[in-house]
């Protein structure tokens, strides 16, 4: 699909600067693009990239000047360039509304006007589906499962019985939503198993990475507040109550019963105790590990976390530790001190 | 569904103190549970939340007086509360012992009576499912598997071929049994795969959480003991050993060719290298490493682990390094001593 | 299934060394054989455990001397075992070339010659899959996928549309390619999702393992090198651009946008940052934290990553951390210096 300029720039509602009837064939960021493209520089540190690039057309903030290619002018060109990405690649979308002949929906689901239901889907006794939600290939959910509007569950995706999601939540390929927590006592050597009766509750806006397990409460809630974003292959143990709009990184994975306030951030590999608070807007650094609880806007980093200045002093003082043991052994022997 | 406290005490087996006629309409625990509600209180650190609560009733042990509300006396509240929430939400069980019409079960397997399989499950030449066991939605049973009797396998499990299974095992849902170790051979630049050629053996009453993987060994099994309880996203590397009765919690990963010992317990993300032995009853805290053999009945934590005395030590004093590195320079230039 | 000593070396390509018509009834390695069986000695440090083994032969490299038993001399003992113990195990392959009635192939799918397709997998709109490949029960390939010729997707794998996967690749179960990747924009309070446009382009001979993730890219490709190899559980972040030849262990996890040489390799549960450059054949041990960008040919451990020489020097002094702070204070109090 081939557009001039001006079309593109119609599309995002930017200012065409130069020739608006230039006709633009792909587009592609600014370290592949090639004649013919339009791509975009999003601020000033890529000007230098995008004189130098062969693309033919840039989306640009109103900071880049006119270098004689066409540039769209637009306040957010990350977003526009994306908006024009999917114009240049459209593909017909896949028909919304149907359900897949193969797929097992039980005579007792609800399933609400535009609903797509991919093949070999299951849907359980009594589980309802809101407005134009689609369930991809292969996707189960359970028994008496409350599944929101404008609802993306890519194949695989299985909710176990009685689990809840909101609006617009986005469930990525074989993420597991209501498995049993982890939770036994001991009895005689063995580990017995304490049931695990509770279910998962997922707010709206919610995003889940591909491979993700959330387990389902004890006798309550498991529950993720509204607007928060998990990334692939993350943990979340039974009876965590994760507030809203946080931002979870990959293989992140908290304990049991564990509580975040909002817009908490965690980078990849973190790992969190069970029963740990940890307070609103706290950071933690990738791979850090909070053993207990965390106040609101602090930034911890490492394992076990500490404040994230502490932290980088530590990390960069340890470089010199191996040298500070042989200077105190010199300190001690100028002193005749004993070596302990 | 509604009862009465008299009614939930014959359940459990407990006994009622106060007014036994009194209506209960839902359980919840004591920081949700609301007026209607019965509640537990899980030994005399909660008296004061139960005193505090407006739940009608609750489960409680001996140590906790009586204050006006009925109480059902048991000897373990958690469990009796457990048995108290099943019969107040129950839903009828799932049809059992039905092979559902779109299974696909190979001519030669073979299915004890009871056995339930779901839709679009898979069921390999030649493998055998013993009574009651139960395969959900979407399982892959591959070729020549031994599954035991009352096995649960949530939906989307695989087991590649020659998976064997014990009595009452429970795999939850897209946990991934038997897959290909990773092995290769370098040669002539390239890594060449050495063939995998084992198969994972699971024995009786073990749990295997979410998403898990256990590889098949090289040429003999991978073996989980009896009664180890694995949660998930855990990595078997192939050719482990697992002793009876383990627990390791979420995202553990053990390397190829591990053994354990009887009773090893490990945190959330543990690392454990490849052919590493770990004595029994040893515990590795959340986030260890282990990189060499460890003995039996020690507390290990960090990475690399190090005994739990010692680990906290170095947590503790490495708080005070950068001021640790200050002091050094100063008694070093008091001193006259050179900067190196 | 039995053959004799001779038999088994002629499959090898071995020299028999003693009695060639010694029937062999099984395979298994050192420490598991029996008396009846044949097993392997790999090199001269298990000569002691074949001499004390009840196995009746053995594969064995020229260095094993001949001790009463027969030996197959062969150059690679590893690989000539894993021959024999195929020839002995060996079922009958599944039949090839066979689409499962039950599949649910769209009709501008292209499959070429000899493509196997198991039950209930789903091959989308206009997706091509290369000769001899095979697709086992449950796969989903979305729309506009390229897989090339003899690929093996294990049960489950899930490839999101426009997924590319190179000749030989292998993906085992419920691993999932082309998910979105993990980006927000900040926008009133909320996190505002980027569209994931790009798509993930796998190389030939790449092996991925069980429940790992790929993530498609912003714009463009997130793309793995040939004959890279990637174990289970692990994820590779939007725009990762992997070298050829990597080894990546379990449960490792790479940000987004990282970019890795050739031959570089990861132990387990390796973190590397997003927009990470990481030199050909910089090895990262298991558990190491990588920050920032590390130079070709380098060794790195720990977390933050160091040169392993270092990296270990500082492990080992940890251990008299403790006892260095005390030998401080009585150096400080020695000299009367203030305790700050």
């Amino acid at each position: 699909m081939t557009a001039t300029v001006r079309q593109l720039a119609e599309w995002v509602r930017g200012e065409v600067l130069g020739d608006g009837d230039l006709p633009i064939e792909d587009a592609r960021v600014l370290t592949d693009a090639r004649a013919g493209d339009i791509t975009f520089v999003d601020g000033e540190k890529h000007a230098a990239a995008w004189h130098a690039s062969p693309a033919s057309a840039a989306v640009a903030p109103a900071s880049i000047p006119v270098n004689g290619r066409p540039l769209i002018r637009v306040r957010d060109p990350l977003m526009a360039f994306a908006e024009i990405v999917q114009h240049l690649r459209a593909r017909p979308p896949a028909p919304a509304g149907q359900v897949h002949p193969t797929a097992a929906v039980h005579p007792t689901a609800r399933l609400a006007p535009g609903v797509s239901v991919g093949p070999f889907a299951v849907v359980g006794e009594g589980t309802s589906v809101g407005a134009n939600s689609t369930l991809h290939a292969g996707v189960v959910a359970g028994r008496g499962c409350r599944i929101g509007a404008d609802v993306v569950l890519h194949p695989r995706v299985v909710l176990y019985d009685d689990t809840a999601l909101g609006d617009r939540v986005i469930v990525h390929a074989n993420a597991v939503l209501g498995a049993d927590g982890f939770g036994y006592r001991p009895q005689n050597g063995r580990h017995v198993k304490v049931p695990q009766l509770g279910w998962v509750e997922i707010e709206d806006d919610v995003e889940i990475g591909a491979g993700s397990t959330i387990d389902r409460g004890t006798f309550g809630p498991t529950r993720v507040g509204a607007g928060t974003k998990i990334d692939n292959l993350v943990m979340v143990g039974h009876n965590c109550q994760i507030g809203r709009h946080n931002i979870l990184a990959a293989q992140v994975g908290l304990g049991g019963s564990t509580v975040t306030g909002e817009y908490v951030v965690m980078g990849g590999q973190v790992g969190v105790a069970d029963h740990v608070r940890i307070g609103e807007r706290t950071m933690i650094g990738g791979k850090g590990g909070v053993i207990m609880d965390a106040p609101a806007n602090a930034r911890l980093i490492g394992f076990p976390a500490r404040p994230e200045l502490l932290g980088k002093r530590i990390w960069v003082t340890l470089e010199h530790l191996p040298e500070m043991r042989r200077d105190l052994k010199r300190v001690k022997e100028h002193l005749g001190l004993d070596a302990t």
